[in-house]
């Protein structure tokens, strides 16, 4: 139905060519062919709508169009609590879908499992979150950050802590009009510690909770992203 | 933190009995003893305070408080599309987290995946919603209905159809006070045939998008029912 949807570091000129592995999975797994129509972005808010003109170890397509899709406020950052392998990457693809725009691994105190291989651990959750807007056609790529701890941690804008004892929930902190950006802070399983969150608070987060119901870390992320991106018609 | 969460058929009276493969998880995995406080909800709005007297085949606790929860409005279920193996868990599971009410499998036209095993299915499904709903310590259970198509599918209340190409959003068709029932109808990959969403239409429902983001089936329900209850205020 839709056309096929890639990233390129550029998508200016007249041409476009993609290398490396993007092209071979193109090519060999999803079979696209010359006179194909495509779209790519550069994961910058601009995408270019292209049509195939050599599917070989490289794609190279001829450019037909091309729109420019502003950021959107508020610009949403997840800080989220490393948990146990496999949870980061559920949370990074479902994050990208929804349309957040910054995630961030936290080394929170309770987080079970420890951060390893920097490197290489860092790439793999970038290659979560670019296939995870190819196939949600998003024309801005998350920016995957280097793991901090909560004192590391920098934002700007509105700042808000998932904190399951907390008096107020998310909702009520949400002003009106967007603000320019909103940072969630996500702990691990079991949350963050007391001297975590009172950390956050005293240099200007506020500590919200989100009703009720006792969330598993990965569903907090997103119930919490899907209703701060919901407030402000990103989302639903 | 928290005490342990069970479910019985029954918490009334003054004791409380849990019996068979409950019983066994609790004294042999959890290792509830003899003293400790748990509390057991009995899936329809009632929670039981009680201290355990015996943890050996059964788990045996003495009553030391009741509460009861109303049901919260509107009460949501979502008919959720077959789609791949280990999908309709994951859905089972999160939305019962978040607090969805009813969850119907509907074999729609475009589900990869075939129905099997209908009683062992079901069942599956519904133990994946109790531990769910252990885990979030719920005092409700959420329904688990038997498959249906979407010709078969019956709702009362404000049903919402979602579909890729709808001209309006599903915030902007959730009226202001809350509706007793809403109904949210969920593709499977690939999402609904036209067939499928002119029928639900034609019997009454809406169709709606959840904007410009292309979402996973397992993505969209979790978004759908998080905005729909985030409105009414049943979670965020």
């Amino acid at each position: 139905m839709s056309a096929p949807h890639f990233f390129a570091v550029s998508v200016e000129g007249d041409r476009i060519r993609i290398e490396g592995e993007e092209a071979r999975h193109a090519v060999r797994v999803l079979r696209i062919r010359t006179g194909e129509r495509i779209t790519v972005s550069d994961g910058a808010g601009t995408v270019a709508e292209a049509v195939v003109v050599e599917a070989s170890s490289a794609l190279v397509a001829e450019v037909t169009g091309r729109r420019t899709i502003p950021p959107s406020l508020p610009r949403v950052t997840v800080f989220q609590g490393i948990a146990k392998a496999g949870k980061l990457d559920v949370v990074v693809q479902k994050l990208t879908e929804i349309g957040v725009d910054e995630i961030v691994p936290l080394q929170a105190g309770r987080s079970v499992a420890r951060w390893e291989g920097r490197g290489a651990r860092i790439e793999r959750l970038r290659i979560v979150a670019r296939e995870a807007a190819k196939q949600s056609r998003r024309a801005w790529l998350p920016v995957v950050g280097e793991p901090v701890t909560a004192g590391q941690a920098r934002s700007e804008g509105l700042a808000l802590v998932l904190h399951e004892t907390a008096d107020s929930r998310l909702s009520g902190a949400l002003p009106g009009a967007p603000p320019e950006r909103i940072a969630l802070f996500v702990g691990p399983e079991g949350g963050f510690d007391e001297g975590e969150v009172s950390g956050l608070v005293a240099r200007g987060a506020r500590a919200v909770g989100l009703g009720p119901q006792i969330l598993r870390t990965e569903t907090a992320a997103l119930v919490a992203a899907t209703i701060v991106l919901g407030r402000y018609g990103r989302i639903g």
